[in-house]
């Protein structure tokens, strides 16, 4: 039986990070903890954020901070599935739930075009980072073909409202995008009646 | 075509409250005014939480600060219900959204009976106020006997997880509850992607 608890603490936790006057650095490196606490388990995303859409990965919004500074995302790979190379603009960190993601890194050259580094592979428990002008233009896919994968995201905005980029790989030639979230709702983490309830 | 715009500035400003460093009085009057704002147009609530239940009210969820300072909740009345006489045990706003409510205050006797105070008529864009050691006792219903009517309120708490009490109205015996919510989801407020969109 899922409780949404873990994904509670998790939230007032990070929204506490910017309390102590934290730079933003210091924000990733403390949430990553965070982030690495809450994918050590998965009994606790509801199963509607769980759902692979048939064509194209999902992205369900499971919280934003009120005042912007920060999102959380669960990704929704079903098999086969994966993004374009695209960038972020701020930072990220990538935690893996369930079944397996690749994530190919890419280096932009100053002409504007690009060079395939690194395919790493996330497996459950793991936390990967992202940061503008550090590694921010990666490829991400489900590494598993017959097997949905599920990984929860952190951002230092609403991701869903930034303006960034999609590039092609073979050209460089970027197109600007806002992702937008996959749901109208987002779970609700506040009913403690059920979880003091037998 | 419902946009959660209203919605999201309304959580925004709200939530900007906490950084005044007012008292709870102060952010009870400054949030009835932004509360008032809110309830002056009825074009932003999703369809899903405005859906009455058959045989009980509804509160649904609509946003929870993440420090659990304050939440947001929309109380949805099917024609004829009503609660029971009860408390809050923290500040709360009601502003009427939709249709038209009754409430009626009680006060309690140092024997711990009820007397029945005035009942009140909430109209569309109308906001009142409760306190505890004020006006912290009532009873609230729906006064359209053919149509489902909404009031959204707000709460210096997660109201949903308060231990408070429902009364006997004659004998004026306390029964402790801790009411939740009705639904497992609360709106994505932050799809900026769709209200870009034409
Ligand atoms: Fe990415
Ligand atoms: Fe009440
Ligand atoms: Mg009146």
């Amino acid at each position: 039986m899922a409780t949404i608890e873990p994904l509670r603490e998790f939230v007032t936790r990070f929204t506490r990070l910017f309390d102590e006057h934290f730079t933003p650095d210091e924000i990733q490196t403390a949430g990553a903890g965070l982030l690495k606490t809450l994918v050590s388990r998965d009994d606790w995303l509801p199963e509607p954020y769980t759902r692979p859409h048939p064509e194209r990965y999902s992205q369900y919004l499971l919280h934003c901070d009120p005042l912007e500074r920060f999102s959380v995302v669960s990704f929704v790979w079903g098999p086969g599935q994966k993004t374009p190379l695209h960038d972020h603009r701020v930072w990220g960190l990538i935690g893996m739930l369930r079944g397996k993601e690749s994530e190919t890194q890419f280096i932009r050259r100053e002409d504007g075009t690009f060079v395939k580094g690194e395919t790493d592979f996330l497996e459950p428990g793991e936390v990967a980072f992202l940061a503008p002008g550090v590694n921010d233009y990666h490829l991400v896919a489900n590494a598993l073909a017959d097997q949905t994968s599920i990984s929860i995201h952190v951002y230092g905005a609403n991701i869903g409202g930034v303006s960034r980029a999609v590039y092609d790989e073979a050209s460089g030639v970027e197109k600007t995008f806002i992702s937008g979230y996959s749901s109208d709702d987002v779970p609700n983490l506040w009913d403690r009646s059920r979880s003091r309830a037998a």
